[in-house]
């Protein structure tokens, strides 16, 4: 069984259900990723520890989830030089606007690499992105996955070009 | 001389000109108050350290300011029980929607008192008001102060009249 | 039994359910506290007296609730130097955008601390936090308060690491 | 020579340059109009005592100009049945988008009539269309400056079409 | 029985349920009112023709109502010196922004007096102050559903107190 | 010498800068284009009669540009039934947000062909690509215009990669 | 039975739905159209191809229909020089404003000719318009269609006041 | 010297200036890194080919930097499985609201990581610790980097403390 390489933090157990695809997505290619409830907030310790600890631990990339204010990626960039990648989540009225905006703007030196509002599982995808850097296996699996992709959308283009 | 009562945390040295307005208000008011540079992102640790410590050195209202992702206030609060103050700051090229939303829109648990986009003189003000709720003294200048403010008013519109 | 320190004041009794929240939470700090709907548009002497008279009836902190044209926490500060936090709501198609912003946006010489679109909860603890500055008692029941917040996430994260 | 028909209230002396064009285009029109500075927030007292007066005065219009969390306009209409005319200015970071949503987004029962980001000119020829209704000769004049103003609009077209 | 004054312009039979509130606000203050499905786009001739009778058939004030890119109340004021009131309705997927800001955003030289989102009533009430510059009896009813509405929001109070 | 194929509408002579650069890229491509000034709102019979008359003079494509509550598109497709461009400009203090949304977000039954904020010079690339539809002489010009376009870009990339 | 002259292609099988009524309203007009589906992103070659293969096919029109990053009409008007239309859907949090906007915003060089958000129908008869110009048939169903259009509008009129 | 392993795509030679940082930032950092201009629209085949190349020539990470609608990044993430960063650029009259929405908010199945607008030498750094997943001599530099950014805010505010 494949070890932890990806840390994907949660900033609320709300958070949880969109963001299970994200590890579903690491898993089906078999990268090892685990689920954690770190609030940059409510538990800064740990959140904070967690960052600092986590090339240590053998992570290589780390996700992280927030709605509203969202502050959990770029408090994850200031304790680690591993790549972080935000993850803005819809938890307010505003649609995610908040939370895209506090994911994305951040300051010259501390880079979050955003993906879309809600965008679960390409986080996953980008982070295995990363990792297939170094794994030849890895990156076969993401090239069929492409395919299967493209499968997908010719066989819907098929089906609607002969109804 | 007053003791230090408000810290004034700053996220760049590029707040500086804005934030000094923060400073001079409270000295006008005989309020003690220091101007620091502590970034949640590039020192997190002094930046948590100083939340941390801030009851402990008697300061009572800590009021912080950043641009864009602007995750200062968040950080100062997630430390501290004291009342903090947020003053988004217009940084990047979205007029401040950015840091606004990141300062106020913050999870339940965990308030910051959100002032205008570049209100550093009203971040002070609302500092004073908290402290005055203890400082007989400061309650009266607030109050004349409150009194010149509607003086000027009321010149410029005698002014206007006149014209 | 504890006298009121806090007045809560909606523009609407449509705001009562999700303000009834800031009540609560005060009571549960052991805060005296009051709900009051004062409309700064259809009862403004109501409202502009309410705010005069507040710092002689003992109140401290005054916490303001309106949706749309948010105008009440202004007109609150208007009329007195106690602090006064200001909270959005959502009451439009806008998402609170509306609320929000002429709520925050106050001119130089009148804050208005103002905490997230919909934020009851976080009123009452900011407000909590202003009063715990000369409450040794309140200051260990928020210290207690963001244990308590701190554990659950805790928990969280313990129930979702070993799923 | 006429009497004060239309009230033009500015929250700040800075809005006075912006707010000129409303009482030179009253003027041209032959309606007598009057400049005031009167502070939501920092005269509340006066500007509520403009609006209350004002029917009594003989006054028909209110103009209200004001910038960020603009109450100005929604102030007036608290205490008068008068028509009341908002005019949002551009006055910080955001282009006016605050001013608009404070001054239009008004709940049921008070109406402010809002026109464009600092529209002084339209704010006097909308309390111009108003008095009209009872003033055959400024309802001729109205006619005529429309006439005035296609007349210009087809000297720029011929100009374009020639060249 | 009244004659009509106020005529209120729909751009789409979608928006009656939101707008007979306006024909019956007006009603219930004796205001003759009528209900009209004009389009800009899909009967200009229609729509521009009643603007530009409208004078002579003794309307006084027109209602336009329209969301998406509401031009309705544009057409009407370029067509007449009778104040035009727009109601900018919540049509699409942006909750009325669009709609909004094609109403209130005119040029110079033709007004639209712009409410709230979706608001209806507003439009009305500002139709009825209108008209109240010349009908003393309406004066009274005016200030006689101010003071409704105040006891309506006391009563609030009251029961919240109580409560 | 061609005859006029394309009539570009604007709605002041402000706008006159902008917009000179369609007709100029019209002329480039051979095609016949005349410039007029004609407002929605200032002058709406000579809109509305250009626009009904376009197509019998000859015109094929009508451009249509205007700021902030630009109605002048929406007019002009209100009375023909040939293809509108419309060019929302930057007029005012919101970036041409205002006009966007009002050029583009026309009802069903009455498309606008929107181009981006201050896209003069699409339009007319727009208006060419219809009309070379049935002009073969064009379709090569524009595919040639293609070329210079991808030449351009490979100038300035060779010029890159050899800095 | 008429052969293709409008491509409709849209991004993913869930835009189906919405897009159907540009297929549907084509018909309507007797103009031959085709669906697919082809992925800027997923079928770049495809989506590519069959902007390249359009005219050699005969086809006249593209329509783009895409949501979020809404990149496939851009995709399209750079490899043909046919007329493109964009339709911007809502597809995730923001109601389409980041579709309208990816769509919109092209560079000098290359228009899309953009409709509203999620504006099927205009797509279709923007595309119906341009091919009119070449086919008086077409003309004379659009000018019906626009008559229909005014019928029905006249009639909810006649409803509403016969109400 | 070292090999090229991070390409910088910019969509137009406009955004030159701007983009130099990340070169800049990467040659600092001693990775190889090479500029280009290649337009998702005005020289796809190119772009396409640049993206589809860019793995078998060594490349490891592709920046793509574009203003307005800015597909650049994800016409480049649809022909490789490369991580892509993307740069919105503040290229229109929206402060790239536009560019960072387009670039954004990528349907699921193809990410690109998103930094702030103008955010040129964060894609660097982001690019950098990716790289140094597998450089443990780089992952020392980014160390040191970060020891610098941090001890240059120190310094700062040991400066302000000593004012």
């Amino acid at each position: 069984m494949s070890s932890i390489k990806v840390g994907i933090v949660l900033g609320s157990h709300n958070d949880l259900e969109v963001m299970k695809v994200a590890k579903t997505t690491l898993e089906e290619l078999g990268i090892g990723a685990e689920l954690r409830i770190l609030s940059a907030h409510r538990t800064p310790e740990e959140a904070t520890g967690y960052a600092r600890d986590a090339e240590g631990k053998g992570i290589q990339v780390v996700i992280a989830a927030a709605g509203l204010a969202a502050h959990l990626a770029g408090a994850m960039v200031a304790h680690t030089i591993l790549p972080v990648i935000g993850v803005p989540l819809s938890a307010g009225t505003l649609g995610g606007l908040d939370s895209l905006l506090s994911t994305v703007q951040m300051p010259p030196g501390l880079p979050v690499a955003t993906v879309a509002i809600g965008g679960a599982q390409n986080a996953a995808l980008l982070a295995a992105a990363i990792l297939a850097l170094s794994d030849p296996e890895l990156n076969k699996k993401l090239k069929a996955r492409r395919g299967d992709m493209r499968d997908k959308v010719l066989a819907a283009d098929a089906k609607v070009r002969g109804a």
